[in-house]
């Protein structure tokens, strides 16, 4: 997507080899007519994928997500990181290492919101290694649901959280697949 | 506004006295609807008041958030809640009491996503005693922003949040006031 891939080498911020700041128009900061843009590729390409909720995690996805849910016509849920919220019947819950923060999280979605008919468009700003993708689809596959597909805003093609979703048969758009950020530089991988 | 209070009537649930789970439609499932209709109540109520940046707390005021902002043709900004993912340069910080979860946290916006210049619409989910509001306020005084108007979507009028903020001479907005949770029935404010 063209417009994301100038902005990111317009207002992203390579921070070190392995981590890019979209803080100031995608995750801090947030720019509604990017995200209302992105939100609207995702939804045309996963149009006729039967898309009955779109799943996000808290916090980053959220504006995405719901943007494209808006443009779907189908609800959203975004699984929240903490049990503490969630103690007020049942739920799904899944140990989450988070590679940019260093840390482990547990995220949680309630049986509420998450049916075993439904058929799910993940959405997420960034998959690195895919740790947080990893736990939405086994969160997914065991309420009985089935990931129909994922959106992602930035795809750090040098780590294998995108191949690991498409290796399991999950289509997959990416719009801006970063190659390397090598030297300061972004490298957006080729189409 | 009517739409949102027959919602919570419909499928809010009442926990204790204090507490009013909207996880169906709210804050962790969303019904995108819902939630563009209160961006558009928002937007208007505050049309003429110059806003020049929307300014949530992640996470469960990002969706209202978003939609206010997209409503209005301005930028968001969300406080993070963690400062560990802020150490990319300079950013506001208040310490801020959770009433819902118990627990405490710091709440921090980039320099880089809030100007004096700065006119600011905080939107929220829920104002209670309006602890997270205030540390909102706090930091946007400090920046040297001002605060033209607060909107929320759900107001727990027996509680002070929302007084505080009109004291401040900040024009509040709140879509459903709710004047007492006890023996599990919603009894909402005159208007």
């Amino acid at each position: 997507m063209e417009l994301l891939k100038r902005r990111i080498i317009e207002d992203g911020r390579v921070l070190s080899d392995q981590v890019l700041s979209v803080n100031t128009f995608l995750n801090h900061g947030v720019d509604p007519v990017l995200i209302a843009a992105m939100g609207r590729e995702f939804a045309e390409r996963f149009r006729d994928a039967g898309v009955t909720r779109v799943l996000t995690i808290e916090s980053s996805g959220i504006a995405i997500a719901f943007a494209t849910a808006a443009e779907l016509g189908v609800p959203l849920v975004y699984a929240r990181r903490r049990k503490a919220l969630m103690n007020e019947g049942e739920y799904y819950s899944e140990r989450v290492p988070s590679f940019t923060k260093g840390i482990v999280t547990d995220i949680v979605i309630s049986k509420e919101v998450l049916k075993a008919n439904d058929r799910i468009l993940f959405i997420d700003d960034f998959i690195a290694n895919g740790d947080a993708a990893r736990g939405a689809l086994r969160i997914v596959e065991r309420s009985g649901a089935t990931m129909v597909g994922a959106g992602i805003a930035i795809e750090k093609a040098f780590q294998s959280g995108g191949s690991f979703l498409r290796e399991q048969g999950i289509p997959v758009l990416s719009l801006a697949r970063i190659a390397s950020l090598e030297g300061g530089q972004v490298r957006f991988a080729e189409e």
